[in-house]
């Protein structure tokens, strides 16, 4: 076998870990916690479903493809809960020695595509990117929503934690925005998330 | 909401059961059971990074969405082991009726081109489509292959069984086919596979 599918195929069994990083979401039916492989999965498939909601046009193979990576590094770093502000003080310098490792594994033109990838989601620099940060918020909230609240009820989130998150999608999309805005006030007036002071 | 938006989110609520549906691949370091959701998500990564070695052409987006799709039927119909020939004579017939249900959730337009992917995905009828199944091929044989072919050997499988398998990955990828065959081979000579008479 050559030398680069040997590489390309290293980092596709690499990537398998991904299904072992678990995250706070819960599935539905008030289901076992969600790895990042099914949230990446689950994005990429609303993204397809939903593009024609993206605030701006999309190349909507690349923001599949952000969505199905976005969360590779934590196959390194860990995943690190969207409201627990202690762990984002290093989440940057974490991710970014992740980043470095996992992607070196991959031919050089795949380093610096994927590396170029991931970082444009990352920082929200493109309609794709802002969109796929859309999905990354809608696709929990969806969740959430159908457990009746349960992951915001367990971690006691306040308005401004919830609020200050979810804004994002904004930014990819002010229709989708609508849709969880209203949830949010929803799950406020139900008391599953704490009330603004 | 609007009723389109409300049964697309119906629809991404309604495959999130997509992540209890159990393969009987296991994942990388002999972990647990891969489900549907996972294989998806990593056969739709690979997809990405070796489409080069397609032997026409893809459209890359259309690649990645029906490996995102297509196994969302077995939400309903169950996974059917590849190897499983009882399961798989009325497999076609217990698909088709999941298909109509599942899709019929989704505004009538978005119906037509999922149910239209998830066709073209399984008769193999695009070169897209004949790339998404040599992932579909590939992404449980690195996984087993890293495990020492322990899910060959627990069921027993002989090579005509594997080998009719991944024979139809050379349809997508003569270059993935070669390496299939080799790793096959090995696995012959290994004693994981059962040896043709």
């Amino acid at each position: 076998m050559d030398e680069r599918l040997a590489k390309q195929l290293e980092f596709a069994l690499t990537i398998d870990k991904e299904k072992n990083i678990l995250r706070q979401t819960h599935l539905s039916s008030h289901g076992r916690r969600e790895n990042d492989a099914e949230h990446a999965w689950h994005m990429a498939v609303m993204a397809y479903l939903l593009k024609e909601y993206a605030n701006e046009p999309v190349d909507i193979a690349k923001v599949m493809i952000m969505c199905l990576i976005h969360d590779i590094v934590e196959i390194e770093a860990g995943d690190t809960y969207a409201y627990d502000e202690a762990s984002h003080a290093d989440k940057k310098e974490r991710e970014d020695a992740a980043k470095e490792k996992i992607f070196s594994i991959l031919p050089d033109d795949q380093k610096r595509e994927l590396t170029a990838l991931f970082d444009e989601f990352e920082e929200g620099l493109s309609a794709e990117a802002r969109f796929a940060k859309a999905m990354d918020n809608v696709q929990p909230l969806i969740l959430n929503n159908s457990n009746g609240g349960s992951d915001w009820r367990e971690h006691k989130n306040t308005y401004a934690q919830v609020y200050g998150r979810h804004s994002g999608t904004r930014a990819g999309s002010e229709k989708l925005f609508e849709y969880t805005d209203s949830v949010i006030n929803k799950h406020v007036e139900d008391g599953n998330i704490l009330k603004p002071e």
